[in-house]
């Protein structure tokens, strides 16, 4: 599909989805934001509401410092108070004096509001519509209508819901912004209402819509192709409840679904970055399965997959994963075979052997079986790997160890940890304690490991994980332990799986040892 | 909109669901989800693939003896390969050894699969459908036939795409179940495929469709608009990439947006309860903004919002959160916290005084910044309470206790653990050996605490979990425990946190069985 037709993007991230339980920004990031939105090609940058609190009206004072090259920075508020004359409305008077170029008003399309919520007459809330909006537009604005639950309004009373939004139109409004406030409405809904609209407005028209339904994305799609012109949103669908239209999977859906330009291939690329971005400030994570940007998005695990996608990457994916800036990843699990082990393996630069495949393949799902996962665990993949081919070396033995934890009434426990260690023919005895049995141990294994190997040091920890399988059966269960290391440069993650959780975590952390140790001979050797 | 439709509701989160990345669910978290999708009014539930992976196939022996009493068993697979007879074919063969009623088979619709991936002629490919359905229907299998990469294939070569599953048709599949494997077809292209296929196509259809567009539910909710019969998705969206469709979204808006029935409104009610049974057994957590179910769900922040939703809730929610067991969440300051804990309380049987409830808010505030959480954990939370209001009266105390983890190379780990306990004067001291620390210390325990309350023996551990708070400390990072205990009647829930992993398990440990004593005694006193 190519398709000639404008499209604007409204963004309004840091307004509705600074609403997002858990986020809130601070003057420094909204501004931040604010940048990255302009860089990437945002039309609309809504900054907030400047009659609701006042780090909002200092952001429009900064933002006006600010060099942009695309965006218009548009400020929020609502229709004048139903007893209030516009001049005396502090909330029309603070867009006013925000110094924004544009206004988004919101005003009520739902009679039920108007009576319950408002408690005013339908009357009156036209007229709160037109004056507000004249009100603004004689103080130099552009403004937006925002018809705030117009599809449940058109819902219940189509006629008075168009009476309030011809009222915008007569008053002057540039846009109207259809709102499906509480994300209830279907997708088949949605389209039937815009396209009423179309024939009795000729105001361009925009679409805002909620998650509350998990139709937001689709929602906003179903309107720009019933005739909206700008698509309201926040990224990552940030937002209140259930969050907001998401424009990280609108925008690549407009560029590559539709063919229109929105803000071009070129910035495209950037969709991840701006994703992640965004979502370091939020103090959010990407989920890794996050449409587009996630770092699962494009990640293949069956092995019928893999091998199609190795042959022709259209076979398993809609797009191809660096035009939205993110990578093809190969998966290797008990469910894939032996393609997904020859492309990671290539991806860890080891060439395999015909001989070798099918017993690694094979020692893989008993491990997995036994509650293995190497998902997460490269590192211990890349041991197993070399150890079954014969190639890897040990670099140290554990002849034993012991925790011990003890607790007594009253008092913090005490963990203390021996262990006996091998090198060559030298034993090294050490003992240490620690904040909790598994940190006493891997205190214990260091102090003996440094004798010989110093460069340990450089290493830490900096992720301990602990899944109980199969925990219907109590504290008999089996555990999975997942640690991350880091050497302040990479960080790699291996595995330990056993009954007994001591012995888990420390097979995971002699394993986050030994890769590093085997990766530093290789380096030597070369 | 009312509609008289009949919808079956297919489950694949224990095969397609399982390829997600971080999720690998053991043989006992299948039957369990088994179980529960079951009771909750799932039609079909795929149980896996028998043809790759051993797990599965203990699954469909194992699934045998399950008493189930909606659903119906498909075991997956795919059409017999190119070159092999359907006798000779161990993929079906397998799927004939799985016993199970139905067998799930996918083909190929998309003419490049044809060529590219199986190497094959697009003629023989027609041939391999029609073998295969006939084999599996000759050995007594009902056959839903998954035409894979149905919306691509029609895309590129209408022709063809029709061609096959016109094949299927006549070859007796039951079901044609459309896919959108990739995930990047959009609603409109859907709506217009399905129309065009229920023109030539008898067969009740069925659509699969992924989420890589962020379309998934919108895709199926169309399709099933358009005339399909069958919807194929995952609980909360589960699978490769970015999941598949999210039945936990589809179904409330087919109940309560549709109003067709599909699961009935009391199960409906579970819809919270499944979600996150589900999450829980693949390690996962649910979103707070996930639609119908996360915490955040129907949660109002700020103002304008609440004042209207304490008016009237249909301001600014799309559905009653009762209906799909959420509730509304008012995120305002402390004030919740009271009204909460009463709340609470009352649902406990406990009548607060004024003077205990602001101390219990406080005590409860300290230990969750301390890593507690007590929404798994009432039974804690209950002891808490009787605790602060000065009602418990202690069982037994722990004067000390001891636990060594013995690991000797080649040789399985030894857990042994030693407590002293005093009940009222008497002195009891016992030791016990373990799979593990933990398992240990819980059977030195009861050991000792039986000789006091041999009622004891009736109450195990049916979950232990473990999860690492902020751990980016590595092994120095703060554990929270949750334990649930059964006595065959009913179950609670108790809760450590600490950095020490063995006091964290022994602490939850402990509340379980002082909780179970407490209940005792006032029924005794009753």
């Amino acid at each position: 599909m190519l398709m000639k037709r404008r499209v604007e993007l409204y963004d309004t991230t840091l307004r509705d989805g600074s609403q997002m339980e858990g986020i809130s920004f601070s003057l420094e990031d909204k501004l931040k934001i604010t940048e990255k939105l302009d860089e990437f090609g945002i039309h609309y940058i809504e900054g907030g509401w400047p009659g609701s609190n006042p780090k909002d009206i200092q952001y429009f004072k900064a933002v006006r410092d600010l060099p942009l090259e695309n965006a218009k920075i548009a400020a929020f508020g609502s229709t004048r108070r139903p007893r209030l004359r516009p001049e005396e409305d502090p909330n029309l008077n603070a867009l006013v004096e925000s110094e924004a170029p544009i206004a988004t008003i919101f005003g009520k399309s739902w009679d039920l509001h108007v009576t319950e919520a408002l408690r005013t007459t339908l009357e009156n809330n036209i007229q709160m519509i037109i004056d507000s909006i004249e009100y603004l537009r004689d103080h130099g604005m552009v403004v937006f209508y925002d018809a705030e639950h117009f599809f449940d309004g058109y819902r219940e009373n189509p006629e008075y819901a168009m009476k309030t939004i011809k009222a915008a139109e007569e008053a002057g409004a540039e846009r109207i912004v259809l709102a499906d406030t509480n994300g209830g409405s279907l997708p088949s809904f949605i389209k039937e209402v815009v396209e009423k609209v179309k024939e009795e407005v000729k105001t361009p028209l925009g679409i805002h819509a909620h998650n509350d339904s998990e139709l937001a994305v689709a929602n906003s799609l179903i309107a720009f192709e019933a005739g909206v012109v700008q698509i309201q949103g926040t990224i990552n669908g940030y937002g209140e409840r259930c969050g907001n239209a998401n424009l990280i999977s609108i925008i690549p859906a407009l560029e590559l679904k539709y063919g229109v330009e929105v803000v071009g291939k070129e910035r495209l690329r950037k969709l991840k970055e701006l994703a992640h971005f965004v979502a370091e400030l939020a103090n959010m994570e990407i989920p890794r399965n996050q449409p587009y940007v996630g770092d699962s998005a494009f990640a293949h695990k069956g092995g019928v997959h893999v091998s199609a996608v190795l042959k022709n990457p259209r076979t398993y994916e809609h797009i191809d994963p660096e035009l939205v800036g993110n990578r093809r990843k190969v998966v290797v699990s008990e469910l894939s075979g032996r393609s997904n082990l020859i492309y990671k393996a290539k991806e860890l630069g080891i060439e395999l052997e015909e001989r070798d495949i099918k017993r690694i393949v094979e020692e893989i799902k008993k491990l997995e079986f036994e509650g293995y996962h190497f998902e997460a665990a490269e590192a211990s993949l890349e041991l197993l790997i070399e150890r079954l081919r014969g190639r890897y070396k040990p670099f140290f033995e554990l002849e034993r160890a012991r925790v011990i934890t003890e607790i007594f009434q009253g008092q913090p426990p005490i963990s203390e940890a021996n262990v006996v260690v091998r090198v060559n023919s030298r034993r090294v005895h050490t003992t240490a304690e620690g904040n909790g049995p598994v940190n006493a141990l891997d205190l214990a294994l260091r102090k003996a490991l440094t004798k010989f190997y110093p460069e340990l040091k450089e290493i830490k920890l900096v992720d301990y994980k602990v899944r109980v399988l199969g925990s219907e059966k109590g504290t008999a269960a089996k555990v999975r332990v997942l640690v991350q290391t880091s050497d302040g440069k990479k960080t790699w993650g291996t595995v330990g799986a056993s009954t007994n959780i001591i012995e888990a975590s420390l097979n995971a952390i002699m394993e986050s040892m030994e890769y590093w140790l085997m990766k530093e001979r290789e380096k030597d050797e070369k």
